[in-house]
């Protein structure tokens, strides 16, 4: 493939280590590795080949591969969730968590000044937390394929719609013409982060297109008296 | 006017007591009288005549007029702010706003689970908070002009908007065909909250439509390479 152009792919994410499976596209899969969770939206995911919608490693592979074409990818932690870093673990007061009326225990995922860690050991009143990335350090194993590749410019649309809002294709109406690329939307608003992140990806990899519009429909539901 | 008629009106409202403007749109007038307020978009404003766009006493005053009259309206705290409750007056320990690192002196509006006030007093640790709308209780005087009757869809849907919004002409696009009312901005969101006022108002008082589309629309800033 080409920096910039759009397909769909495919995957399974394992930590080489462990052999665990961290994230997976199919629900099929998922639920034969034993991994399904009822809370993640499954399918092929779309991404723009050389734009950072995956991690490095997986972008330069996408690169070297051909569409249909499936892969097992070895990505070293540089190219992945980074090297794990000691100055990332930290020691903390249990009293800042007292303060909050939090009480806890190793193993726990908490949250400090925006950031989340996990709780190494607690010893004399003082929490190890680590804040690294739970994937920092870990060589991982991707087997990928890309599925297809999209080529039209509405189908380009709504590959990036599709990547910052995990919208179902059926609740948004995407049309492009003379330049301009419409989403219409019926009885619910886009978060404005996601418009942000969509006009700004639509400028810069869609060539095609000048002008973004987003629509909002909303219909009057009560019958008209007879 | 009947109930239902979009007209833009002006007024001057008067505390009759004491003769003190507490609302002007004219920002002339403002000036000469020296109750000018630069945070304050002076102008006509918008209303439908009985849907509670203004307090009812000055609803049914407009219901009585004509376009292009004006009138001299006293209205009773009934159906302006409401009567004066002394069941709003409340005694709040010091030590409240203290915990909050507020310093109360008699005469500040201070907030309280969201709800404004103002100190009456402060004696032996208790603060006296007058919950009552400022102008509770008191007999207000309008002169009031209809300075325009809308009757063209399109200039309805703006007047709704306007009332919501404050927003200038200049910077909506506002179209009606077909049954559908568009309402097109750029560069910018409008807040959700106008938006549900606009479409439930739409909905109530233009019988015309029965369809309301809210468009965004950014452009690519950047000139193209040559």
């Amino acid at each position: 493939m080409q920096k910039g152009d759009f397909v769909y792919i495919s995957y399974v994410g394992r930590i080489k280590e462990s052999g665990e499976i961290f994230d997976v596209t199919s629900e099929e899969i998922a639920r034969k590795e034993g991994v399904y969770n009822p809370e993640v939206k499954y399918g092929d995911i779309p991404v723009i080949v050389g734009a950072g919608f995956v991690i490095p490693g997986l972008d330069e592979a996408l690169e070297k591969m051909n569409v249909g074409e499936k892969r097992t990818v070895e990505v070293e932690p540089q190219k992945a969730f980074g090297e794990r870093r000691e100055d990332l673990i930290k020691l903390i007061p249990e009293s800042e968590f007292k303060k909050q009326n939090i009480d806890v225990k190793v193993g726990d995922f908490v949250s400090v000044n925006g950031v989340t860690g996990r709780v190494l050991s607690i010893n004399a009143g003082r929490v190890r937390v680590d804040f690294n990335h739970p994937l920092a350090g870990k060589v991982l194993i991707y087997e990928v394929e890309i599925k297809k590749q999209v080529t039209e410019v509405r189908e380009k649309i709504y590959a990036i719609l599709k990547y910052f809002s995990n919208l179902d294709e059926s609740l948004a109406d995407v049309k492009f013409a003379n330049g301009t690329a419409e989403i219409e939307v019926k009885g619910f608003q886009l978060a404005g982060r996601i418009k942000e992140n969509v006009v700004r990806t639509i400028f810069q990899w869609i060539k095609e297109i000048n002008k973004v519009k987003f629509s909002e429909v909303y219909e009057k539901t009560e019958k008209p008296k007879s």
